[in-house]
């Protein structure tokens, strides 16, 4: 676990307790990140709603691009907590557990469609080099199909991960261990 | 501006038009980082309220230095928007016009406390190198005052902007004009 | 698997078949990191017996170790083959299944020894930056403990890594698909 | 030299002084990379097959070919042994002083053929991003005529030297003096 | 201003007295950057010269050019002197004060001819990575319709810029205050 | 040779002829680096002027120290042109051939003096984080024993070869033949 200070599912209350009520999995806890915003529990509200939007909300881009994204996007920063919990996404989502892997360890080395291979070159170079983004890089996306709304979508995912990545490295935040040998 | 269709305040309708209508400014329209959300009014709602909670909501980073942070992270991604709007905020809250520029163009410039040399030492790394972040960073906060809620919300904000950074680059986001005179 | 032409077990004649024969898998087959070596059977022996020699020869060096530094490099370099075999020997020999994810996603995020910790950093800054090691690097190694014997091994297994990494990247290898679930 | 304990010529028993019987130069001595590995000679001894198989051995590759790589790599990891040794042997195979010179400092501003100009650039991103290597790059090398392996030999002999680079700065390897004015 | 010991206006004598009387400013005293060379009015006067002629003299580049490349190297390199002094310069000649501050922070986000983004792209690659300019960069300046003594100037002020935001850094020499307000 | 168009030493005239006179090597004709700045005599001059004063005028750095610093910081930018002639220059002031090649490689594997490491570590960081510099980096001269003027004449040097670098590097220059052999 990270070493900030946490309310625990037992002993959270109001506002906290609430939103706690509403967020347990199905193997009976809440999910760690979620937790470690219950000093400020507006924040936490604020983050779920942006997480659940781009992430479940309605967009052109199907699941598993998004966590397809999210896993580039944290494999570049080096974030361990998210690359653990969307691998598992990537591989009950796609049923391919060795694309969790790829994606993890070195996109370019999966056999990706040229259309998802340039959606996640996009993700990483808005990662790595965020000021050197000019209207070539959309235009790469364009001409594999991608429309306004889609870029779009791929843009703000890839922005969030860059934010939570940077928030669970800066609380060393730790995984739940189920994660780890879910679908396999 | 950006070249992603965006719905203007005259043409807003329902959910869109509320927030609108509540997001004007003094001087009479809504924001450009707001509008671009237009397409999808839950994503800006979503994206609203997590600013506001960490740049205007209780926390025991006074509003100087979250705008500070701000700059300095934008200043490492090298976000035109991000970096004439915040430091615009800057000059208006700190009433200091050049701290907004050394910000700007580089902090280490600056004549800064040890305490806030620290802070802004931790958002440039944590925008940097987040996987190289580890408890010998934190142990520097605390060093200079800084307890579990204050880095908890340094982090918050440095990481926010490491996301609307991006956002920003990724859709080639202009800032409203009058941002540049401001507070001079 | 890669591109590069390979001769398989059946095929394999004289001195190939004689080295086919003793590098045979407990599965029935050779390692692909084996057979790309293939048209070159000569190059295959000496790569076979340097790597034999470093990974299982005598060593002050535990074999967990050795596999530690592996994966740390790997991760450095990206190489998706070599994150995979070795992230699987150290989930065997380790009987730590998470520790071997770590290693490959941020080993900075696991709880090491300070030793191992030691022993990592200066594996991944000879990855990093080579040119930057100076004496100051083998003191932090020293104050952990590690003699010049020990220097010289985490060396020799850390820049063997840094050959079989970009062997595997230049060609593109593909793991054999096996070791994705071994010791999980 | 280095400050790892050495075995001198005088010194050497059994399959050490074998060894070093068998490797001696004209000079009357045993090279200093060779000597390291004098606590461990079944390591000398795998070190140096695949160093001469790579270097000596059958190969489409000329060995004035297999050396500019060896110095460019060396280059790029800023190695001091590596680059004095093997810039010597580029001086006195090709003839041509000063090409060992320009490889050692910038090889792009050596005026080179397209062919080898491609083959140092494929040296040169494997040594710097060997994540990134993809089939393009291959593809570049394919359109300078050289074949599957032209190619594996190309990474083999760069990979190799990303071991040996690393080898000698970790353990702070000097060249034997002898190599300085050789064939200048 | 910077630590370093400065003679002032009032205490200067001989050729500095003779010196500092050329070069006084509408606003009555000397520029900070020229007073820092005081202790060695040799190298002073040198200084001067080159700048003199580089930005100053005949060239076919225009003067706003010469600054837009200023503006830009010491952006690349983070320099608050000659970023605060050069963007006053950019605005007051362009009369366009956005466009100052896009160079300061950004200038790929700057609505630029061709002709112009590719005179900065070429100075931005010869500041960050010297070693990697080819004649491939220079056909991409000539293709633009710059001649030779074109490209000369430009790299002739590019480079300038590296030596002097350098020097600047070095000693942390801070502009003056008149700068800021400038042509706003 | 450079691409760019260059008076030679029997077609100079008026100004130009004059300054040729004056610069005329011991060889029997003029640098390089002179004579690309042929279009334009009057940058000519002034860079001269500003080198002479730097590298062989009143400084409390010894020849030989000025000269490391130009070696060092052309090996930080790769430049063939800088290397080739300054490391000339160390062999013979030193009378130390091995150090000149030291420092063209790598000044980290030199036996330097703990004053000379400060200094050279000093320019590096110079040329490759100027943005980085602080006082602690000055602090760390200070405590070689260095004085403000002393640091002033580093900066000065090194600032000076990363301007050098960079307009050798855009034009392509290529050292006169002479100096390769040189004082070997």
């Amino acid at each position: 676990m990270a070493w900030i200070k946490i309310i625990d599912e037992e002993n959270a209350e109001d506002s906290l307790k609430e939103q706690y009520d509403q967020l347990i999995e199905p193997w009976g806890g809440v999910d760690n990140i979620l937790k470690i915003h219950s000093l400020n529990p507006e924040s936490l509200a604020a983050h779920v709603k942006l997480y659940k939007t781009l992430m479940y909300g309605k967009s052109p881009l199907r699941r598993t691009e998004r966590e397809m994204i999210a896993v580039v996007v944290s494999s570049h920063n080096r974030c361990y907590y998210c690359m653990v919990s969307h691998s598992a996404a990537v591989r009950k989502i796609s049923k391919d557990p060795i694309l969790g892997e790829l994606l993890v360890m070195n996109y370019r080395s999966a056999d990706l469609s040229d259309r998802h291979l340039a959606m996640l070159d996009f993700a990483w170079k808005l990662s790595e080099n965020p000021d050197k983004i000019t209207d070539a890089d959309r235009e790469d996306l364009r001409n594999e199909g991608f429309d306004e709304h889609d870029i779009w979508d791929i843009s703000a995912v890839a922005s969030f991960y860059n934010m939570s990545n940077r928030m669970a490295s800066a609380i060393d935040l730790m995984p739940n261990t189920g994660y780890h040998q879910k679908a396999r």
